[in-house]
């Protein structure tokens, strides 16, 4: 098995990625991996380690896209970026799948472009991981298609329905879709209409789910469209911080002495752990013909191991040949 | 100025209708209150109060619309409920506004069909306070009007400029189009529009926000469809609940004593304040023909108070006429 690891994506380049390559490396003796980008950059990264050289290797993509450029006028003019040369690779058949943390929407606009669609998807989706109280749910569209068709509500269910089994290890996981209100008339006409094909085609689904119910982990999967999706992942990123940035203020007034700001600290920083996204792995582009997958821009070594891994898993279980059969029956 | 209150709205009635309305009286010597509901129970509960009998009365309503019942259905067959009955006396001119802490989608329902809507309104909108790091944010629309035309932002942005103007003392306050990125061009056809709209039409305008924007307060008003404000509202108010829940599991975890225990406890319990909604108060229905205001359903006796002196506010500082005036320039 050979994962491409762009080495170039993320906030924290090219320190996490190699780091990352090399600790996965450690979890799976039969992994290879290719780290993408430019070649000087990753050869002098990988000096600090220590590792088999034998299961390594650089392919040089001299350009890189930053995490806030438009994604299509990069993806188009920097056509030697480790993104594009990535998943060239992944093409050529030269590698299982390409791994990156870096701009989500220029990977996603690549992967369609370079890789297509799988049989019978109308849009590729981009599924996130979101932390809950009983553990980790996924949130599906997380900014790919901000408005989103019944059917596509529909396809979105059956990819990450079968993300969830295969590789998040959930039997029969449940569905909600995000609303107003818990009853089937609740919403637009399309949420009244995605409720009632929803619940003719899937045993697992439980209804509609509100804002309220998102931190509590009320389903496995939260259907939204895309719009929403991205404006609730980026609400849930900044809890910590906000914690962060009041704690202090409050343990002022209350005039605590060091120790005891030190204990409220641990407690906290313990509690907050699970919402803590450096730590979470990335997942596919679910709908898109290859192996192309996406992780935060703040992952961790160990979040980018996380993501090889989930790569091995996704190739692993075959979840692509399974949902188009899923999709095509 | 006589204020009428729905003594059975809320999670908590008539307890905290009651209290909040006799608080009210203490703040105010030119106020009076008109506390809706059965006459029986109002009474009762009256008689546990020490009160100026000759500043609170009685109107006899002996329906009460639940928190969870279908607004529309509600409204239609419970026509000597409080919410009725109390709006209706407004619209006799025997009160000079009605607060309710009850269920928000029948008192938007009944405020409409009884009241009408303000010159030149497209649709009346609910505001709902928000609370972030730098106070209290404006999001608008918190879940009246699950779409939204351009226009609709527009008048969104004038009222509730207004009310944040007039009854909350902010000068010149901002306003945030939330959208999935920074950038003019994010976001659909829709919201593109509405950036160009606002762009030329508010000076106050700073662009759009996103979701990790939200909690730091980054502008004074919040505009959204309310779609995604009912889904962040809700999920805002989620978040103590979900940080009680897991904090005694990490305080276990970490072996603290009792006496560490009930510091942290105490530190975030503060800390979390600003956001507990019970203590903040109600918001009129902007671009309702009159003055109807609704509180959230778990609103203390003092968030009751704060809803009747923010109905005087609204009064005394003619926001209605003013938002005629500038929707009719």
């Amino acid at each position: 098995m050979i994962i491409a690891v762009d080495a170039v994506g993320g906030d924290h380049y090219p320190h996490n990625p190699v780091e990352g390559a090399i600790r996965s490396l450690g979890e799976s003796s039969s992994l290879e991996i290719v780290l993408v980008g430019p070649e000087e950059l990753i050869t002098e990264e990988l000096s600090k380690h220590e590792y088999d050289e034998d299961r390594i290797r650089i392919l040089h993509a001299p350009e890189i896209i930053g995490m806030r450029e438009s994604p299509a006028s990069a993806v188009k003019t920097k056509t030697n970026s480790s993104i594009t040369i990535g998943l060239s690779a992944y093409k050529k058949g030269e590698v299982d799948a390409f791994v990156s943390a870096g701009n989500t929407g220029a990977l996603l606009a690549a992967s369609i472009f370079l890789l297509g669609k799988l049989e019978g998807v109308i849009r590729p989706t981009i599924a996130a991981t979101y932390p809950t109280l009983k553990g980790i749910s996924l949130l599906v569209d997380a900014g790919a298609n901000l408005e989103l068709k019944p059917q596509m509500y529909h396809q979105f269910a059956v990819m990450s329905s079968i993300f969830a089994t295969e590789v998040m290890g959930i039997s029969a996981p449940t569905i909600g879709l995000l609303n107003v209100g818990e009853e089937p008339e609740k919403g637009m006409d399309l949420h009244k209409e995605v409720y009632r094909l929803l619940q003719e085609e899937f045993e697992t689904f439980t209804g509609n789910i509100e804002g309220g119910d998102i931190l509590l982990g009320k389903t496995d999967i939260y259907l939204c469209d895309g719009f929403s999706g991205n404006v609730l992942l980026k609400f849930g990123e900044s809890i910590p911080e906000i914690l962060r940035n009041l704690l202090p203020k409050t343990m002022k007034k209350e005039g605590l002495d060091e120790e005891s700001q030190k204990l409220v600290y641990r407690v906290i920083t313990e509690t907050m752990k699970p919402f803590n996204y450096e730590h979470v792995g990335g997942i596919p582009f679910l709908g898109v013909n290859g192996m192309s997958l996406v992780g935060h821009g703040s992952s961790s070594p160990v979040a980018i191991s996380n993501m090889i891994h989930n790569a091995v898993n996704c190739i692993e279980n075959e979840i692509n040949r399974k949902i188009v059969a899923s999709l095509n029956p």
